[in-house]
């Protein structure tokens, strides 16, 4: 193959659909994404086929249990993505909406304008149904994708995408709006330059990947780093709703990265929080690493060092510090955090808000779980991802997130003096 | 020199500063802005004496007579950048600006605030009341500057840089939110590497330039290519409008962004509008260059070639085409246009509606000039470069500009459940 030649298509087809896809009427693209959702479940035999395919090389691949149980698609699976499309569908449209007004002195009518941003090209893991979730967002935002899962996943990702597009060509929008790339390596290295056709690289996955991506990319990158998500009990807690907040989120769901990796508590109340933290967290099966003023409140924990504190553990595991006060916690996650999520278990307004103006992180939460930084539990609707970084878009990415703007501009032979 | 001992130092400093200065009350940071207006007006005699040291070496780096008008500083122009100052500190602070509030149906309050983005590399060219106009920008938005000017303007900027740096520790803030980067070259390949500390680089200048620091920054750039600017003159404009509107854009002030490179007039109006349109641009110096069409209308017009329809002169030359209808306008600045500003003049609105819906710049505009895509035209207020990119901005780079966002969440106990 001529892999130049063929990431040129491939990037000129999507830019092409790109330009059409831009001011479809939102009817439209809503009509082809409740046809889609009728589609993947109706033809739910001819994806759990191509998914069987991929399963059965899964171990061949190296894919662990969690990964293949990631890759795994079943019927309930399958009406679970098609339900996420079509609540994409009652979503309002992003593109054309008035973001601003004004006049300008000379009569001059400014407004600025919600517009797509092109063509993403979104770089993913095992999960396939990810790959409806993404087509989804990207063509009701008004969006081209090149979508670029894994090998381990490539029946999987056809069979939908064949879906995907004979929904595009029934609704009359054009084919190339969702392109599937072929998964050999050498591609993504190819597209990574092609700033000419693709306006945004989206990868999810491990952080090497995306180190990866950010280092050769000469388009923007939006990345997501890792969660590293900390819960501060202040001196002036409800140490019974910190017991419930920390739990929560550490415990919750442990696997995301919204989830708690470490705590931090003030030496004022660390006698008598750690403790009962402690059991709560080890009765669900939490492996504590604290520093040694822990260690003094609480019997076998390992000690936790720099490492501990800097890691995004995706399990079972959470690290503890005590703290002398909110400004050493704030100085903590300005060294340690990774930009997520944080949270403040707190009664003092003051505490409160020095917390969240000097913590800098996508979201900073007062008195509530870390697990909520969330699309829909923001209100925000589906998230093709949550950003740790602060250019364009922080926190969950949806469809707000994959627009632009433009400036429109309306005089009556207005010139500059 | 160890470079990236120095490199890494900067950085580490901008952040530590930028840290302070994310939390800084308003009233403090204009108070620096007046602060160093005053100053920098008393303290001229020091700038000039700096300006003159760099303007006798100017033909000895190769500057061209614009470039060296550019380099000069007089006390009007000094005058001037304080005024600038001035206006800046009247802007409203977008740190801490309430973009967006919900609340969830669990009671949680979700508020999307303005926070500044945190360590900003400015890269740049001779200029130096750029030097002035950039930092007060970045520190009134809450962040630091790693200001990397050329080499040719060391010396002024070197004494701008001293006025502006004392009247930050007059002000008690950190002294580091305004640092000047050696002008070695090798030292910006080291800092686009440093994304641990940098959080954005704006390159200012040449296309190469800009191209360079896409290629090697690991962390997010802002460009701005270039402003090859279209005036569409359609079927139903008002051809006396058209012409003040062309001549406007075209030699107001030729060697700006903003400025015409190319007119496309519908085939309809080209017999009429032609020939009075060449003589208003003649008897302003403007050079013609036009398609085969053009040609039968207006006698003495060089062939346009395609580098001609895709270049960005900015100076009194202006590519001109004839056109089919506006579907081949759009066609046309799709493939020739940069993203900048385009602009139609036309009496009939579903014209008008059509040419804003599908062109893609960052400001389109309808019965004006495409001089007014400018911060303060629009009511934006001072700029620190007009973006051509699609992410996080687009069009003028003010104060709004260079923050990003973080979502505070305020609850009183909730879990997910």
């Amino acid at each position: 193959m001529d892999l130049p030649a063929y990431c040129d298509d491939l990037g000129k087809r999507a830019r092409a659909a790109a330009r059409t896809l831009a001011t479809v009427a939102s009817e439209r693209k809503n009509h082809w994404l409740m046809e889609s959702a009728a589609a993947l479940v109706k033809r739910s035999e001819e994806i759990l086929n191509a998914n069987a395919r991929d399963l059965a090389l899964a171990t061949e691949y190296g894919l662990n249990q969690s990964q293949i149980d990631r890759l795994r698609l079943t019927p309930d699976r399958i009406q679970a993505t098609a339900q996420g499309v079509r609540e994409i569908a009652s979503l309002p449209d992003p593109v054309g909406k008035v973001l601003d007004t004004s006049i300008r002195p000379n009569g001059l009518v400014v407004q600025k304008v919600g517009v797509p941003l092109g063509v993403i090209f979104f770089i993913y893991e095992s999960r396939p149904n990810v790959t409806v979730d993404a087509a989804a967002l990207c063509v009701k935002s008004g969006n081209a994708i090149l979508l670029r899962g894994g090998k381990e996943a490539i029946h999987s990702n056809t069979a939908i995408h064949k879906i995907l597009q004979d929904c595009l060509l029934a609704a009359e929008l054009p084919a190339d709006a969702v392109q599937l790339v072929n998964p050999d390596r050498e591609i993504v290295g190819h597209l990574l330059k092609l700033d000419r056709w693709i306006d945004l690289v989206i990868p999810r996955g491990g952080e090497s990947l995306i180190r990866r991506v950010a280092a050769e990319a000469t388009m923007p990158v939006l990345k997501h780093y890792k969660g590293n998500c900390h819960v501060y009990v202040d001196r002036a807690a409800d140490l019974g709703m910190a017991e419930r907040i920390l739990v929560n989120s550490k415990c919750q769901r442990p696997g995301v990265c919204n989830a708690a990796e470490s705590l931090l508590v003030h030496e004022e109340v660390a006698p008598a929080f750690l403790p009962r933290a402690a059991v709560a967290l080890r009765a669900r099966g939490v492996e504590l690493r604290g520093c040694s003023r822990t260690r003094d409140f609480v019997s076998d924990v390992l000690p936790a060092s720099d490492a501990d504190f800097a890691a995004e553990f995706l399990d079972l595991i959470i690290s503890i510090k005590v703290v002398e006060g909110i400004e050493e916690a704030i100085a903590h996650i300005a060294r340690y955090g990774s930009g997520h999520t944080e949270t403040i278990v707190t009664g003092d307004e003051s505490a409160a808000r020095r917390f969240t103006t000097a913590v800098d992180s996508s979201a900073v939460l007062v008195n509530a779980s870390t697990r909520f930084n969330d699309g829909f539990e923001l209100g925000l609707g589906a998230e093709i991802g949550i950003s740790t970084d602060k250019i364009h878009a922080r926190g969950p990415c949806g469809l707000q997130e994959l627009c632009t703007y433009k400036y429109i501009v309306r005089g009556d032979g207005q010139i500059r003096e």
